[in-house]
């Protein structure tokens, strides 16, 4: 385990002493050396203080610039909105227009209606025009994730100029990491590297150092969608478009991250079962909400798999070994449907499943569960020949219905998903379902038909 | 739905007429247009080529340059070092001198060792060094996935200077996002933003625009940690220090992408039983070596847990209503284990589970079990109650065995991979074998021990 941490500048200490100075609370002064703590750090400081009046006191002792990026660190289900509703209105204005437009939106769109009118009175018209613009989109969809803050340049313009023209839109840009290169109608002709600006002749016209896109994302292009582009591409950032061309805004890398974690948290949690409104950090009577439903689901589909037995009492009566056979074959199935369906999901969802043939996986999950399927198939059924008193008609029960059992798990496993995702339905979420039924019942019934067969 | 697509550069009718021509064979010529095709979009296409003989006249026919990229684009499992070592040594060289040194030190690394000495020994020796030098790490570390290709210039130099040095170093490295800033030993004193460079004075000392490093990696850093601190800051790029502080090289934030995405993968794939060695899109012999063993594993777990039943045979052939309550009770408990375990292990994988009690999880989702298993086990109690005429004892065994098996199922859920990931071992790979068994063994053993002291 070679886990040696990175260094980070944050010192534990430093975070300590905010924390006391909060709990001592009634308009606290902060030391200087707060400007130098990242705030991603006080975001997760202010998040773990035990009241709304401790966080209110940081807030209202930091200064605009890091307060604002405090709250755009933290976490929706860490009541960032409320924390920002709290302030008075000119504080909480003078905290959004410090705040990149994206992540201005995106704290309004937490808020309580009210609260965000009053808010967005409190900008200045042309800003809180903006804000609404952006508001209106699916907080899912690249119009929910782009900034319209962007340096851009025009085609006809000269290196020189380009450059002077970038210092000054700098000027009120943080990062930035593009240039975009627009005609006289802000349509979008392509980007130009801050690099080759500078390395080319100042002479040069922006018009011959042009790079064309390789992708351009829509306003309501799935942001799924937007982070799988980035990440095949390595882009930095990528320009949103109008259906005309013109450049609406961007979206960087560090937007792409989130949505990767996000999508990945989400999935993972719907092959489980849990639905994607679940927070990780949810509170109880949430996780309750979240799953309950799920569970019921299963109750039932669990009950109906598992009322074929109810037909077969009698022969249960006369062999009780059976009652042991069923919930392992029945088991063994239902993590062979798992692992392909874990492996067909992602492959989904990175976009890699896709040869010639979209259900090539399939037949390569028949033969893997032909092969697994025997030989759990032997294993076990020797171990109920052995204990059965060396009866061959179990022995053949066992392997017949575990064999079977693992190819159709395998086949379900990777159909039902590629199916799902063909007909627009997010695969993880009835799959799981769906199969591990299946898995139980075949299990249940194979092994209940084959023993009244076989044992009458 | 939602979810219009990007619009991507790539036209497949390119792609095809591109595949025809590798099918066409014999020292084919490029049409023009292919230098502004994605190296990403060519390297798809010869993955899916059907011989190694049609991968090569792609490869031979494109630039160096192309080329070069399109083997970098391309995954180990689609057997790109195969390709690289078919080709003659200075080709290959020629090829390995345009990558960045550490995709070279990729390819080289999936290499035979005789045809790695032998492509090593046709590089120039310094070039060949600093390859080997890469090589040494280990794939999944900092060290592994940096680059040594990275643009630096000397603390004491003028924003002037700075510019003309970057221009200088900008011509050999092709995109570059981050300016690093040395003193005369090469030891990282911080960055500089590109942009703050250009719009600063130009007499400016580098020194007065310097900000300090947020996080820096070291060799050995696990790549699991430097994709949380980059994801966590929202860094463009890292440097990688030695432990005397000398700047090594960088990584940047399409490498992290690449690892965010496997290390989910892995984190899905093993919470489902399937072995991080397998690669997605692997062969099914591969597929059946690596979860098999985990197969098998579980047959005896399962076997183990269901073992209880042999006990109660007695008890099963008087009441065989039994065979049809404990899958389906046993299931439930699964399923809410699943659950508690997916919210846990992703909690930690995304280094979101350690408020100031690292156990607080455990306490909430024994919460979510007590109203959860409740609500179960009534809607199953009263089916339970009913289906057999009526007897109140029947119901009490099914809620009782219900709810506590998925309290059970919620604490062990959650605890399991907590102690685990505090005992520093991977909590994917054990709890989930770990977890179920203890759900279907307390399922049998509570519906079979209440049955026994209530029903006889």
């Amino acid at each position: 385990m070679s886990s040696e941490k990175t260094s980070v500048a944050v010192d534990p200490a430093k975070l300590e002493e905010l924390r006391a100075l909060a709990q001592q609370g009634a308009h606290i002064e902060l030391p200087d050396w707060v400007a130098g703590i990242h705030p991603s750090d006080i975001a997760d400081l202010v998040a773990s203080l035990d009241s709304e009046a401790q966080q209110l006191e940081i807030l209202e002792a930091l200064s605009d610039a890091v307060a604002s990026e405090t709250l755009a660190e933290m976490e929706e289900h860490e009541d960032r909105a409320e924390l920002l509703s709290a302030l008075d209105e000119s504080r909480g204005a003078a905290l959004l227009q410090e705040l990149a437009d994206d992540d201005a939106a995106d704290l309004l769109g937490e808020m309580e209606p009210d609260d965000r009118d009053r808010m967005l009175a409190a900008l200045p018209s042309a800003e809180a025009g903006e804000i609404r613009d952006l508001l209106r989109y699916d907080e899912e969809t690249a119009g929910g994730l782009m900034t319209t803050a962007l340096v851009s340049v025009a085609a006809e313009s000269s290196a020189y100029d380009a450059i002077a023209e970038i210092r000054r839109q700098g000027r009120e840009i943080e990062d930035f990491y593009s240039v975009f290169v627009v005609d006289h109608l802000n349509r979008l002709r392509g980007t130009v590297p801050l690099a080759d600006l500078i390395l080319a002749d100042p002479d040069a016209p922006v018009e011959s150092l042009v790079e064309p896109m390789l992708a351009v994302a829509h306003p309501d292009t799935d942001q799924e969608e937007v982070g799988r582009v980035m990440g095949r591409y390595n882009l930095v950032s990528i320009p949103v478009v109008s259906q005309e061309g013109s450049l609406l805004g961007q979206i960087t890398f560090d937007d792409v991250i989130d949505v990767i974690e996000a999508e990945t948290t989400e999935d993972i949690l719907r092959l489980a079962g849990v639905s994607d409104e679940e927070e990780l950090r949810a509170g109880w009577l949430e996780s309750v909400r979240s799953r309950l439903p799920w569970l019921t689901l299963n109750l039932v589909t669990a009950g109906l798999a598992a009322s074929v037995i109810l037909s077969f009492e009698a022969v249960i009566g006369q062999w009780t070994f059976l009652a042991f056979l069923m919930p392992v074959i029945a088991a063994l199935g239902g993590n062979t449907g798992t692992q392909a369906l874990a492996v067909t999901i992602r492959r989904i969802a990175v976009g890699d499943g896709l040869g010639p043939n979209h259900f090539e996986a399939v037949g390569k999950e028949v033969l893997v569960g032909l092969l697994n399927g025997f030989v759990l198939g032997v294993i076990f059924s020797l171990f109920a020949f052995f204990w059965e008193g060396g009866d061959p008609r179990i022995g053949l029960v066992v392997l017949v219905a575990m064999w079977s059992n693992i190819i159709v798990a395998g086949f379900a496993g990777a159909l039902v998903p590629t199916v799902l995702d063909r007909l627009g339905v997010d695969p993880a979420v009835a799959s799981s379902v769906f199969v591990h039924t299946l898995t139980d019942l075949v299990g249940f019934v194979m092994v209940l038909s084959l023993a009244s067969t076989l044992l009458a």
